[in-house]
């Protein structure tokens, strides 16, 4: 069984989309790769911070689903990190109305012993420096780095950041992130680019359009699947990247044509989503409901033709 | 050999992107649409009008591609249709500069005798009382009617617009307009929405964001080609409407997977016509280039995953 460190922030979010609004419910990029990832049945952690105001109940919910939360320091007198966000009409946009860092100000994230040896490292969006200090303390280099991160450290702390880049496998990004960190408009350009500073595999997420999947010159394209209705995007990229690990360290597989699979996955995971506020639909879905639309996705995108 | 009659604009353009200007060099959907199913080699014939300016050069250029222009009114004493735009930076909007009607203004459609018992027919981005003039001219219903259409006709002639809609098997429009027609914002609720209007098929196009393809509750989606460079993306939608129906036209088979198969070649067809100003791509490209980039489509879209 592969190990899985997952760094990232465990936290509570009070949502407004068009279609209603939630108090402070779990939340946090960890969160949402954890319940993701738990899904291939991984030996995962997760390392990350919360205060004394976070349940036991959400703890025992993620180790429920095998996820180990040794590494998530509680400051008992410290207070979890808050975001509160409220989409627009066409979900594409947000804008965020509060961000308390609270404990993740000073987060000092230590790896709990028995997963410093793992296979599989999933650096969450937090800053580079954090994902940095995690990196150093594994044991040894593990087979995949994946990193996740925003156009925020790009903005506030760009070299630590691309210090983070030169050291990871894989790198998640949005469309909009990749052409600010690379200057070019082209998502192919833009990928050579980042090859060049330092990942094997770009991938490149687009929301509602899907994501693709760039190493050397192979190019890949995973679409989102088409809902009725898309009710929270919170947590999508975090639930997308959870599938993309999770599915790499079951299958112990690192090649492109494995890649592959995974981004579907990843896609495949993110759909369930959408469907519910916060991670409710993670939590509800079934192994059953998680195979049938993995043909879904087939359905979509497989085709036979000949020549033109 | 299947007949296929295309009615649409036969312009001049003259294009402004970030890489370049042109003069008034070749456009129009009726052009792109013949050009784009010509590479099917089926038996074409346009509808359309132009002015006494418009170079024989132009019409020789179509003939020799077995595009036959007999129902392309010539007017002596008027001018062709001239579209002038500036695209920004993204290439992914634009702005009008001009637009001249000019003998457009007084188009009325004749469909050569020869071609009314056409058993496909592409109704290309024109006033929609026009496109109506063409279907009640066919001999017998055509077995396969495509609709191309914009917001414009939705603003300013919504009630003859929906008369065409009512009578046609197939509609592409872009995601927008798909939102507009229907106040729908989920695209798979908007497509349901179209249906009820009449079409069987509807086609969602969403630019380098590829293109999505509903009949019934199945979906197909066609990703646009990730290119290291876009040049100028004039009539890459009506290229790939001409690649759709050119496919079926070619191939007389309007299920649903054969369906699939054509807006794949579409959108193959489409990235051509974005890397040169207006139709140079197209007329340049050659079998064996359309051929190999269609094994790239299967590339960047085929996996194989058994299950979860």
């Amino acid at each position: 069984m592969s190990k899985l460190v997952i760094v990232g922030t465990v936290a509570f979010d009070a949502i407004e989309t068009p279609f209603g609004k939630t108090d402070k419910i779990l939340g946090g990029a960890a969160t949402y790769i954890g319940l993701s990832s738990a899904t291939f049945g991984v030996d995962s952690g997760i390392v990350s911070i919360v205060g004394g105001d976070f349940p036991d109940d959400y703890l025992q919910m993620l180790n429920d689903r095998n996820i180990n939360t040794e590494g998530i320091e509680i400051v008992k007198e410290g207070k979890t990190f808050f975001w509160s966000g409220i989409y627009h009409n066409d979900l594409n946009t947000r804008d965020t109305l509060v961000t308390e860092l609270n404990t993740l100000a000073d987060f000092n994230p230590i790896v709990p012993d028995n997963f410093k040896n793992a296979e599989f490292l999933m650096l969450g969006n937090l800053h580079p420096s954090v994902q940095l200090g995690v990196i150093e303390q594994m044991a040894q280099r593990p087979k995949l780095i994946v990193l996740d991160t925003m156009n925020f450290w790009m903005d506030n702390a760009l070299s630590e950041l691309l210090e983070v880049i030169k050291r990871v496998d894989v790198i998640a990004i949005n469309d909009e992130e990749a052409r600010q960190l690379t200057g070019e408009y082209s998502l192919v350009k833009a990928a050579r680019k980042i090859f060049a500073m330092g990942p094997k595999s770009v991938i490149i997420k687009k929301g509602e359009h899907g994501a693709l999947l760039f190493q050397n010159d192979d190019i890949f394209f995973a679409p989102a699947l088409p809902l009725e209705e898309v009710f929270d995007p919170t947590g999508a990229g975090d639930t997308f990247a959870g599938g993309f690990i999770g599915y790499l360290a079951k299958t112990r597989d690192i090649s492109f044509d494995n890649m592959k699979r995974a981004v579907i996955c990843g896609s495949n995971l993110a759909s369930f989503c959408v469907e519910k506020f916060g991670t409710e639909r993670l939590q509800s879905m079934t192994k059953k409901e998680i195979f049938e639309r993995l043909q879904q996705f087939k359905e979509l995108t497989q085709f036979e033709i000949e020549s033109n």
